[in-house]
């Protein structure tokens, strides 16, 4: 039985995050819909690994009913996640077509999932006209039950696993250790403050997948795409999070000439963590729900191939735009993204890290068969 | 099997209806959220009906798995919705109960409808914290399908289906003989434009009902609530569609002062029609998918007794603003308004008819058996 106590207080925690992170609205030039090519080339790269997890992990024949539901959980304004989800329903499809099974493919039903924040509204007016699929969309935090007990067959999410759950406490806490002033992330902080984050993430990732193991059923599929750490990090100046930090020293700069306040900048954090693969592996195991059936890093030299200042700067600020002008106001915005492009032209060869320090992992997951 | 063809066709209507008829959305004083006291107070006297719907026609035996799912089509921005959602649940957990099953009571999936217009991200934003479900949004045309087959257990629609799916054609096209030269409705028109509006009303309500044939399973209940005509209407000189006449006029008034074009208003209806009640009894008895098992209607006295000039503006504002807004551009709006409102002050009987020509109409439908 539901225990609806439960369900209130994960209804509190969503409407808590409501005014965070959420990905830039709309379809204008600073959008995200505009400005994700990097989660894109991820998903085309991961098409042939979704393709493969259906034929070799879907039967037909123990689908009960005649609805097949996907959820792709973090979709934004939906462009990649029409993508990843087309991706999902043709395999599908083809797997009941190669055993002979055609006249029996399901009707699926496919749930979008973001933040109560994100733009929904342009996420449903740029809904396919050619989908095969019912669509949905379902607000709130994938760190809380969305959906009811054993309801979904398969879950997709890209690009969204990186981001916490919120901005661990401490870590704005004049009195912490881990207080973390005159920075906006964790790269060259001390080290209670890197230390605050992986915290918050472990706890994130375990709480999702304990989420995802009364949703799923048995044997259900559960695809992530996600931003982590290389094992073993090169020894270069290139370290994950380089780029946010870049633009933290802008918001430093600005803060020395009075354009931002320091008490402003020192309660902003970016609630972004890149994990070591490892220890991503780790926390899935240990959460002993999943069993872990393919764990790879995805190829985006395409995308590092055409990287420039100017798609790193428009992508930065389509991911941060909006909680950047809630913390310090819609003033600054132009003032920051300037000096951040500057800033790259100077330090350009972080475009170009001989070994990428983060990988674009791609985890498969199928829910271990429940007693 | 699902019919991909007739899918995308449906998508497409969907598509067409993307910029038509939407509620005023956000919940500014103007807003569809702020000015619905009419629909609030249908469905607070619908609550005993729904109560008493769900005492005699709900089994808890005979639910199949462990999901219970609810619909409410044409939910706008939500807040009467979010009310006739709530007295749903609890009116169903109440019947576990009383039959010594509430260790049973299944987890409740609530989807939220409306078209592709609607403002889902107020909605969204406005869902009760303390709600007992699982909440989703679906966007689309409840005159197409818009969920799997014997997906649905309840489904409620509420001050939505006087609404038509798009104004008839002809009553936009000078050579036809039901063209709708200098009004804005059917009332007092050649006889010709009432009946296209309620040949296309027939056709509605009809795909409204085969739609939700496929969607609700068997015995699965669909409570609609709309406004019908009275099937006797009174000798007098109120007769349905008198407030949209009146707007109508005012425009009329303006395009002979050069403020509006002739041609803007020729090219405007409201897709709105107030069938008689004995018609959407046969239109129900004739498609044949559904059992009546309630029809009547609802006492709306406190609204009435409530009602001035400025409500019915603010309330005709809410429903047409946008749609106006679109046909005739932002500038007129504030002038058309005034206008309606001093009209209103000098047709102040309106307000007041002795005997309403319109009914606030409940019908409780039960989902034949299927074979």
């Amino acid at each position: 039985m539901h225990n609806s106590s439960n369900m209130e207080m994960e209804n509190e925690i969503n409407k808590e995050l409501t005014d965070s992170f959420a990905m830039k609205g709309g379809e204008g030039p600073d959008s995200y819909a505009q400005n994700s090519s990097y989660q894109r080339t991820a998903i085309e790269d991961a098409k042939r690994l979704i393709q493969e997890a259906i034929a070799n992990h879907l039967d037909p024949k123990t689908l009960t009913g005649k609805i097949y539901c996907i959820a792709d959980l973090g979709c934004s304004t939906g462009l990649n996640a029409f993508l990843a989800v087309q991706d999902i329903v043709e395999a599908i499809e083809l797997q009941y077509q190669s055993q002979g099974l055609a006249a029996q493919i399901p009707e699926f039903q496919v749930f979008f999932n973001d933040q109560i924040a994100n733009d929904f509204n342009t996420l449903f007016r740029t809904l396919p006209v050619n989908r095969k699929y019912f669509a949905f969309g379902v607000p709130g935090s994938f760190y809380g039950r969305l959906f009811p007990s054993e309801s979904l067959h398969f879950v997709h999410s890209s690009s969204a696993l990186h981001w916490l759950s919120k901005v661990p406490k401490e870590i704005t806490d004049r009195n912490s250790s881990a207080w973390n002033k005159g920075r906006i992330h964790y790269l060259n902080a001390p080290k209670e403050v890197a230390e605050a984050y992986a915290t918050q993430h472990r706890k994130d990732l375990d709480t999702f997948l304990h989420a995802r193991a009364q949703e799923i059923v048995s044997n259900g599929l559960l695809a992530i795409q996600m931003v982590a750490s290389s094992d073993v990090i090169p020894d270069s100046d290139f370290k994950p999070g380089m780029e946010l930090e870049l633009l933290g020293s802008c918001l430093v700069d600005m803060a020395k000439v009075g354009l931002v306040s320091e008490e402003q900048l020192d309660s902003f954090n970016v609630p972004i963590c890149y994990s070591p693969v490892k220890d991503v592996k780790e926390i899935i195991e240990r959460n002993g729900h999943f069993s872990i059936q393919r764990m790879e890093a995805l190829n985006l030299e395409s995308f590092y191939a055409a990287l420039n200042v100017e798609i790193l700067v428009s992508w930065c600020r389509a991911l941060l735009e909006q909680s950047i002008e809630k913390q310090f106001g819609r003033g600054i915005i132009d003032e920051l993204f300037n000096r951040f492009s500057k800033k790259l032209v100077e330090f350009s060869n972080i475009l170009r890290p001989e070994k990428p320090e983060t990988v674009h992992l791609f985890v498969l997951l199928k829910r271990k068969h429940k007693a």
